[in-house]
């Protein structure tokens, strides 16, 4: 168990305004009535638009964020972006989001962290060791993607899963009798599943400048659902275990486990597979589809605003993230 | 002042095989023939050739920190890239160097920090957190970058100062008795500089999958060397004297100033107007040029290497980044 006496203040999220139904996307992607829906059971995900930037996206999850937790902007001492692409190649997303927040001038400290899916995760992990600390008092984290940007629309099955939006949450220390704390959190990194999912062009690898209508493919997102899958269920049993006996729980003591909002589908099997009863996990895919790194503090957001949880309540965040990595994290909230 | 009883355990670098000379690139450049040295005093910098990726560079710059600390692998608990570019999109390049490494199945959680330039020192100030609480004990720090790979040869300024390279540190707790610590440190973002260094194209704003040859300067690296100097150069003597009071210092009290190596040039004047004496600030341009977030751990690399810095000196790590960032560090060695 690693203590850290860091409480969530507060999260919000924004969607981009244009909404894409099932429907409309089997259209798009020329699929039988009705197959979307099947596969993803979406329902509804939003696509960004003219103006919805990442960072756009960011800042006006990160304002709801600090209006939920009832702070200003001055009261921030530290912007983190914790998305899994980047708004541009350089500088980092961070940057432009303090900028979308019209505190351009702030010198409040922004920077990236990435661990894909798990960015967020990660980034509470991280981040919570430097509030504890008393080296920054309030810091954002802010995970906002724009998937819809890099599909391939070819790969119906991923295609179909993914949606943009953005969440962001205010952490701080938490005060004397809050039962607010982060108790445990792990990550575990798998690269042998390194290309199960992936963008392989754009970086410096396989540079943008080489891209021809001809070669697209490398330059969109790449899953291998199947693989991810396989290797998931073999290596999350024991990752569960391991956090399990660190904090001395058992899966009954959750009030609610919230997941990295992969598919509806994976989420279920693994679900079960966990041994995780179905009114103490949270499916929030449905009117979001699979937001990247944005899907766990939606989750949590939701979670928080449909009083699925409340305060002192332990919870935990799980998820699997291209890589491969597993993350998870026990909080009471 | 936030000290941190954290140690730089060993350092490593790894350079391109392919040289570039200042004259050879005049011919590429189309300049006349001693203008890049004029401009750069650069002399030899290095360009990535095939199989030569970011990956690849960053493993081997890590085994040689791994190497220099008397350390294996197995001793290592997190892998964190600190680079201002990515080997692609997605996923993060501290996975690739984890598999570069041969360490594909370790479950050795690995994620980037990505503050462009100053990311090895954000990484380094970051992780010591984690490191000083006791969650991670033994952290690899690496960057790594293929600059050549995104410059705009018609931008002949900025073209010339880059050089391509990976260097990477092992951090860990100092032990009883040790001298080492991280004494503190500091970051300042201004997003009203966001756009005078970047790479626009690439991201989820500009896709790559939008490059045609007649667009192709977006996707290239820009840089307003003039603004990035009139604003750093503004902001710099506040930045530096609240870092001397936080720790009580004055900078006759620093056995060694490694900063950024931006260009030559640039530092030159910054060193006079921060009052450094010259044969206390590090100049590693020459053979190497502006290596982005390599540069500051190459610096360190080097200044040990060289034996002018010995364990126990008191150091200070300085520079600015594209966001624009400014960034401090001070350390005991």
């Amino acid at each position: 168990m690693q203590l850290r006496h860091v409480k969530i203040k507060g999260t919000g999220k924004y969607l981009p305004e244009r909404e894409i139904s099932d429907a409309e996307l089997d259209v798009v992607l020329g699929t039988p009535a009705g197959w979307v829906n099947k596969i993803t059971g979406v329902g509804v995900r939003h696509y960004a638009g003219e103006g919805e930037t990442a960072s756009f996206m960011g800042a006006r999850a990160a304002e709801a964020a600090l209006a939920d937790a009832g702070l200003s902007f001055e009261d921030i001492d530290c912007l983190v972006c914790t998305s899994g692409t980047k708004e541009q190649p350089l500088p980092s997303t961070a940057v432009f989001i303090q900028q979308a927040m019209g505190q351009a001038d702030s010198g409040v400290p922004a920077f990236d962290i990435d661990a894909t899916c798990l960015s967020f995760l990660v980034g509470l992990d991280v981040m919570s060791y430097m509030v504890e600390a008393g080296r920054y008092k309030n810091v954002l984290l802010i995970a906002t993607e724009i998937a819809s940007a890099g599909l391939n629309w070819e790969d119906k099955e991923s295609s179909a899963l993914f949606g943009d939006g953005a969440a962001a949450a205010v952490i701080g220390p938490a005060e004397a009798g809050d039962a607010s704390g982060i108790l445990h959190a792990s990550l575990k990194t798998y690269s042998s599943g390194a290309r199960y999912s992936e963008i392989a062009g754009g970086g410096t690898r396989l540079h943008a400048q080489k891209f021809t209508a001809e070669n697209a493919v490398p330059y969109l997102f790449h899953m291998d659902g199947q693989a991810i899958f396989r290797k998931a269920s073999k290596l999350l049993p024991d990752f569960l275990s391991e956090m399990l006996s660190a904090t001395g729980n058992q899966m009954d003591d959750f009030s609610l486990v919230i997941p990295h909002q992969g598919s509806a589908m994976a989420m279920r099997l693994l679900r079960k597979k966990l041994g995780i009863a179905e009114d103490r996990f949270l499916d929030n895919t449905a009117g979001h589809g699979n937001t990247i790194a944005a899907s766990i503090p939606m989750g949590l957001h939701e979670a928080i605003r449909q009083g699925r949880i409340t305060r002192g309540d332990r919870i935990m965040l799980i998820g699997t993230a291209a890589g491969l990595s597993l993350g998870g994290m026990i909080i009471d909230y």
